[in-house]
């Protein structure tokens, strides 16, 4: 049983101390938090002991009516692995600290893969990161990215590979961030670090894509074109993508329009926050234009690194290996557990003979 | 002196009038209105001639105080020619009513290809609309793009493109309108109908285009990427792009981060309703790697069509060529009064020798 301490209790912590919980291999040592509050609370309500990150914060905490489990350090120091969830580039100020207690850890995209000892994706490099001291899971965006592009590496020959990405402006409680009313070339230039950064996972593509922030927080939006060497078969292309358990094919029979819709999906089918963990790819977008392929797939920004956290625990202490790992995280979480375009389609009863 | 009828006063439909105001070639016979309301009050005032559809329609001015001049087909008999500004749909319509007075007519890109003899962009096939009954201009994304490609179509070979373009939700006064908070890929089908539209103007590029729709009511934007026979040279391409009066690539030095921030400038420069006519072209955007050609761009939907309305005036009637047509129509407008990227960017002191 692995003991996992989760510093940083926020948007991406707290879901990894969910998921840690409801796998039979991990326990949440505990989670750290700054300050009381909402989310504090909801730690206490679910057991998770309660760390914070100085003495005076302890008082603070327990003025508060709250009972804090004690400091960060000890918390380090008696867990299997830590995952830094910590606001991007706070994780970089700890690893002195992982290192003194000789704790694994795994952070999270905002930090430089330079910092670590390889970048992370389950379905990409698994293999790679076995045994390694610090691993960093790949951004949401790229994340998003290499799970659909993985897979059609692996089957096709891929010779140019461009993705716009939409991005949402904040997450749903950051409601001060803007924008309102803008699109915003973000970065303005092109590429934008999320092709690069999915080299860090993936390297036998080379992905140019263009960012654009806009006024939205649900989830981000690519926009896909690949160039394949020869012209794929478009059936062949959403069974190659079907097959993958983090990828769900949206069936347009869902009349799913765009990402609220998604979103609303996510939480009518009791998804634990509505969180949206697969690449969401509209099935409706996938084409094929002689050599060149096109999708748009949507990525839940809070929620899709979740299931990476879990396997790359796994992979930085070397208990499961890829198969295995990715399988356990999906079933305990309930991934892939769409109704699949090719599965379950309602198919229209043929004329009768 | 041509007269000029613009019928259906509306966002188009209003700035066309006062563009055609300020040319020395023609006059504004009347425009018409379906209701008494603020944009009725503004003809007035600027004295267009205010006529509307039907008789029952003249008394609901009358009682609200307007004056108007009379009922749509007077305009259409005085017309020399008829700018059709009514809604997408509405135009083919009165398509037997501009034949009935044998009035050449120009409509908007919502109606159909396939109604018009030619549909129009001053950059890529005035020539071809000469002496036509009936044009079409593109719609706003279209005639943005068109205006880039044709340039490049003009001086370099090219094999693919491809744009994202993240469409606005709405006008500014339809604030009725959605989305709100969602991206929706509208249509989910690739490609959307921008791409075959151009070729409508620009039959020499194929253009696949994926549209998205945001909560942003300002410009649309487009992330664009081309694929070239060879690798141009970067200062050749923004020379290329900086010599066409509609294109403005936005030098950096304005620190002008997204759409907001465009339509701000525009508004700070004096143009009428902070219309920007032009592509606007993050010149940061503008990036060769390899073969590949990347840049964003915006375009400004209320307007960007203005000016080619006026050009399809002086086509359709046959009264000046496009070089003389497109230089008058933007001294007259003041388009590409921009600071130039090239032209007048500060130039750092070189260091002393």
């Amino acid at each position: 049983m692995l003991s996992v301490g989760v510093n940083g209790y926020g948007t991406i912590g707290k879901r990894v101390a969910d998921a840690v919980r409801v796998q039979p291999d991990m326990r949440v040592a505990g989670v750290t938090k700054t300050k009381p509050g909402a989310e504090a609370a909801i730690a206490e309500e679910r057991g998770y002991p309660l760390y914070t990150i100085e003495q005076d914060r302890l008082d603070l905490f327990r003025e508060a009516g709250f009972e804090p489990a004690g400091l960060i350090e000890e918390l380090v120091q008696e867990s299997d692995v830590i995952v830094d969830a910590t606001p991007g580039g706070v994780g970089e100020t700890y690893l002195p600290m992982y290192r003194e207690y000789d704790t694994p850890a795994i952070f999270q995209g905002k930090e430089d893969h330079e910092m670590v000892d390889a970048s992370f994706n389950a379905r990409a490099n698994f293999g790679e990161c076995v045994g390694a001291d610090y691993l960093r899971v790949v951004s949401c965006n790229t994340t998003g990215l290499t799970r659909t592009l993985a897979p059609l590496v692996d089957n096709y020959e891929i010779e140019a590979a461009r993705a716009t990405l939409v991005r949402r402006g904040g997450d749903p409680d950051q409601s001060e961030r803007g924008p309102i009313n803008d699109t915003i070339p973000d970065p303005v230039d092109i590429p934008s670090h999320h092709g690069p950064d999915i080299g860090t996972v993936l390297p036998e593509i080379d992905v140019t894509t263009v960012a654009l922030r806009v006024p939205t927080t649900l989830m981000h939006v690519h926009a896909v074109s690949l160039t394949l060497a020869a012209s794929p078969d478009p059936a062949e292309v959403a069974s190659v993508l079907d097959d993958e358990s983090r990828v769900f094919l949206v069936p347009e029979y869902l009349d799913v329009e765009g990402i609220a819709a998604l979103a609303e999906y996510g939480r009518d089918r009791g998804r634990p926050r509505g969180d949206m963990w697969e690449s969401c790819l509209w099935d409706g977008s996938l084409t094929v234009d002689g050599r060149e392929l096109y999708f748009i797939q949507a990525v839940h920004q809070e929620s899709n690194v979740v299931p990476e956290n879990i396997d790359a625990i796994r992979a930085i202490t070397g208990s499961m290996d890829a198969a295995d790992s990715m399988q356990l995280t999906d079933e305990q979480l309930g991934i892939g557990n769409w109704p699949g375009q090719l599965r379950d389609a309602p198919t229209p009863t043929p004329p009768s003979e």
